[in-house]
């Protein structure tokens, strides 16, 4: 089960164990460590700033307070052993401030974090690494933008460094009018990140865990597809990528996680370029989206696996536990009514595993998402887009995966010259 | 990966559906419900005696109380629209009263649940019903309980009706002497059942879930080997059991969930004789020690199950995702530190998975359980003992499987002429 590729490094755990953990944030990525946590007897404590939000509905300790308030992160930080993190957007000073007090061990660490949190720092940092980026500019007024666009081709992406998520923040751009609204807003010290645009057949995923100790675990790399710069299919792994390919990119993941001393999960979505290179798009360093298919498609699900991380546990095996796992995102539609649509795809395919987020439906918004796990990738396909139907309450739910779905399955998906959906902001359309 | 054997029936689902769950009692069980409900956004109300208990630790919503008050088990039926039970202790008056005023559906009902609360009540019903049990005496006093011992061949097991679990209330006798404390103990209606020893080869259990519109879907039939009258070790399937034999203990059980009328899980416990018959020996309306396997093992764990039959959703796969699955008590023993134990097992072994309930250790208490699931049952079994000596703390850490612990791997058991602990209070020892 164990392969030498995804076994973790044996490295004697560290004796200073970890006892509790509190999470920065009460959205869906904090509430699922909650399962993990309860079967570990690892007390975890959420830090929300509603009652009402994802985590706290279903959390036995919750504090109540913002992510950027210094007073509320640092009371969760003297209530835990570690601290961890729902999203990325904690400020740098209070993370500072709790590690230069010792109040708890925050993980992954301030001067990890900041290339989750900053978009030029992480490609300054990964291009002198000499980690594979495409090509980028850092601009600060419009001559600088309409230089760095021309250098580009005439067509560029450009992005905020920080807060961006799901789209917000990147935008495709020709000239620096296209973007002058973000140029007026910039600081004496801001800047803005241009990035070519990748000709990409498709986008990857390589999730890696990191203990403090060095030690770390690879996933298999998967394929992800996005709806409205949203991910929303994910199948593990991805289809196509022969055995050395699939290294090479796993050890890109662990050298990124090693060389930026990330403890957690690590997230790198990439490009696969039509020449057949990878690129590095983002990173993450918490549980992502595109790793939820761990939760029933791997031995140790990616956010038990967070938590030992964090814990300074020995790290879980990643290994998949069928052929396929696909997973398909829960994006908020038509119906209010998750609980009825959730019955009805339950009802229609006994092996469809259905994970809500106990959030109110807005369209677009993140709400849940399905697994289904098999020996054939196209019967597992069509099973989780018709559950994801069904609980959306789309009114094609008897018909095929949706186009925009992404590649046929089975095969290695047909190139493409740009992002997959026509909505996308990136997209040449 | 659905079977015909093991699919669930298709009917449609309940159109009252339940929204929330209220859970009598704070155990294990209570608690391993909890992250199944949280995936499925059920919310989950827990009736505990104390904040301090299994699941009350890690319950968003707790109520205190005993659940023989009346007045608190009322209170939680009031906050839910269906009641269930992480034990069957709970009186049938304060049912019957919850049942006659439509609080909430108390699934299982009151009419099954006696099945599971009195073993005079289960073994007179199941013997009319034409289900295989041992031979049985219900008696009343001293002379009658000699009576049924020379009935029974000399020896025979005597067992308190109700209240007994995890061998209290069960006695090997020789006279009625032997039970003159029970005896002095009954009532004016009192009665002790007798049953004669039952020469078996091994312990079996076999799961199903029922819904309330007589849905069902039936699990493997599981191989479970006690200590100490406790269940320590669970193998799914259980070796040598061939596909005819497996239907048939399957449909043995969906016919008392039908008969009964049980909703939710039901484990009919049984004995598979010297001479090749199967014999049912208790029956628990919840879910089992014997299904923990399924958590990790199976498409859908027992707790999810159990939860999705009592909301009447749509049951899930039962299928089992790995050739074999082993399943290991974690009994206190030496060690009164469980989290560094668990650390050292997950180091040894990155496949293993640990559960633990969040409860102080004492000797031969339930504390949690590990499993390992492979394709090698020899070595899935060494894996998990191993895991269950490290975390416990017992000094042979390194050994191999315990001696008592069970038949010798992938092949049938040996056959036994009485329980295979020598301390066990039923043994011929």
């Amino acid at each position: 089960m164990t392969s030498p590729d995804t076994a973790p490094v044996p490295v004697a755990a560290d004796p200073a164990c970890v006892r509790s953990i509190g999470v920065v944030g009460g959205g869906q990525l904090a509430r699922m460590m909650i399962p993990a946590a309860i079967e570990l007897d690892l007390p975890l404590v959420v830090l929300a700033t509603a009652e009402t939000e994802s985590a706290a509905r279903v959390s036995a300790d919750t504090l109540l307070g913002r992510h950027d308030d210094p007073a509320a992160v640092r009371a969760l930080a003297e209530r835990c052993d570690a601290l961890t993190f729902d999203h990325e957007h904690v400020p740098q000073e209070i993370l500072h401030g709790i590690e230069d007090d010792a109040l708890s061990a925050v993980r992954p660490g301030s001067a990890a974090l900041v290339h989750a949190q900053d978009k030029l720092v992480m490609r300054d940092r990964l291009t002198r690494l000499g980690h594979p980026c495409p090509r980028w500019w850092e601009v600060r007024d419009a001559a600088e933008l309409d230089a760095a666009i021309a250098a580009a081709g005439g067509r560029a992406v450009v992005k905020t460094p920080r807060g961006g998520y799901d789209g917000h923040g990147v935008r495709i751009v020709e000239t620096a009018a296209d973007a002058s609204d973000w140029i007026a807003d910039l600081g004496a010290d801001g800047a803005l990140l241009v990035e070519e645009l990748v000709d990409f057949r498709r986008e990857l995923s390589a999730q890696v865990a990191r203990r403090p100790d060095g030690a770390s675990a690879a996933y298999p790399v998967v394929q992800s597809t996005q709806r409205d710069s949203i991910c929303f299919e994910v199948i593990a792994p991805a289809p196509g990528l022969d055995e050395e390919r699939q290294q090479e990119i796993q050890g890109l993941a662990r050298a990124i996680a090693e060389d930026l001393g990330v403890v957690g999960m690590l997230a790198v979505e990439l490009f696969e370029t039509v020449d057949g290179r990878v690129l590095v798009n983002e990173l993450a360093m918490r549980p992502h989206n595109t790793g939820h298919w761990s939760m029933d498609g791997a031995v140790t699900g990616q956010f038990e696996q967070h938590l030992r991380a964090v814990a300074s546990r020995a790290l879980g095996d990643p290994s998949p536990k069928a052929p396929w796992t696909v997973m398909v995102n829960l994006l908020g539609g038509a119906s209010e009514d998750l609980a009825a649509g959730a019955a009805a795809a339950m009802e229609a395919d006994a092996g469809v595993k259905v994970h809500l987020y106990g959030k109110s439906v807005r369209p677009g918004r993140k709400v849940g998402h399905v697994t289904v796990a098999g020996d054939d990738l196209e019967d597992v396909r069509a099973r989780a887009h018709r559950a994801e139907r069904l609980i959306i309450g789309r009114a094609d739910a008897a018909g095929a995966p949706d186009e925009t779905a992404g590649p046929e399955s089975g095969t290695a998906p047909r190139p493409r010259t740009a992002p997959q959906d026509p909505t996308d902001p990136r997209s040449a359309a």
